[in-house]
């Protein structure tokens, strides 16, 4: 077989005789971007392909303050059930660095557990991005503000009225992932 | 209904007129204690019922070095597959207070969010106990070293030969819930 002769790259096939390995796709990819916390887990689900980008869904998954484990039981309930019905190819959650508290640490890390534990269930590849990564692609500075980001989410995706920020934070994610597989770059969303 | 009739009181049932919550039950009680961590999770299965403590099982699942969710997902799979052959009643591990430092706390978080997910798949209650609640049980003061704890696991469950540190800590923990539950009082271990 030949190098070029239709393989795969990040999930996109690429076309015989194709140069670039950023190649517009034929079919559309879709995209679950992620964001737990142990209180609110943001969600956003967008369709990226040759026609552009397409807002599915989004929302936030509130766990509540009851005991631990009905909590992460919820939330991984929850994105099972996300998985289930969207079938994402991709899953686009944020890289956590150095967190400041343990204590916080500690609760964000068991919700992303729970959360990535769902989010592979259905064989998705699972990536990771940096908040600085997610604010470069959305808005071509690593140093942007929270709102500018939520703004940006808007404009990209054709939304009107109120979107919820963990909402936003979740579709952000997702939009930086169609972004680092070229498909999102800046005039390339629809 | 009369308070004394027939309630329920940490998985145990009272017997009409029972005036103590620590009754000898009369149907062996299943823990799965779990001890988890994002390198290595420890786990122990026991039965505690009116004849004594009955060792089941023990063991530690490896999570590897690889990518973050192949690693959650591999720890949530096996102890799913330990709460479906075992069918505990009940699951008991680990309280975790301010960890020292926020990188390992998260790491340990999503490791505790994965196996605290798949061992509420089957329903049972969850329970946790600090470090100290653990050592106090086991050998009668909180400030017992690990050898002391992993001995008295050895001596009160009659097991020869080498049992790992995870598995232990993951017996300990167990029988620490039983012990909260009235089961496992000096002496009252087989």
């Amino acid at each position: 077989m030949r190098a070029t002769r239709g393989r795969r790259s990040r999930g996109l096939r690429l076309q015989p005789g194709a140069v670039s390995l950023r190649a517009e796709p034929t079919r559309a990819v879709r995209i679950l971007g992620l964001d737990p916390g142990s209180v609110v887990t943001g969600f956003g689900v967008v369709d990226v392909g040759p026609k552009g980008t397409c807002y599915l869904a989004s929302g936030s998954i509130r766990a509540g303050r009851g005991a631990l484990a009905g909590r992460l039981q919820l939330i991984f309930r929850h994105v099972t059930e996300l998985v289930d019905t969207y079938a994402p190819g991709e899953v686009a959650i944020e890289r956590v660095f150095m967190h400041a508290n343990p204590d916080s640490a500690l609760k964000l890390g068991q919700a992303r557990g729970a959360a990535l534990c769902a989010a592979g269930h259905g064989g998705a590849a699972i990536h990771e991005y940096t908040p600085r990564e997610v604010k470069l692609a959305l808005t071509g500075t690593g140093g942007a503000e929270k709102e500018q980001v939520q703004h940006m989410v808007k404009a990209l995706l054709g939304l009107q009225g109120r979107l919820g920020a963990d909402a936003a934070d979740a579709l952000a994610i997702a939009l930086c992932h169609s972004h680092h597989l070229g498909l999102g770059r800046p005039g390339g969303f629809r």
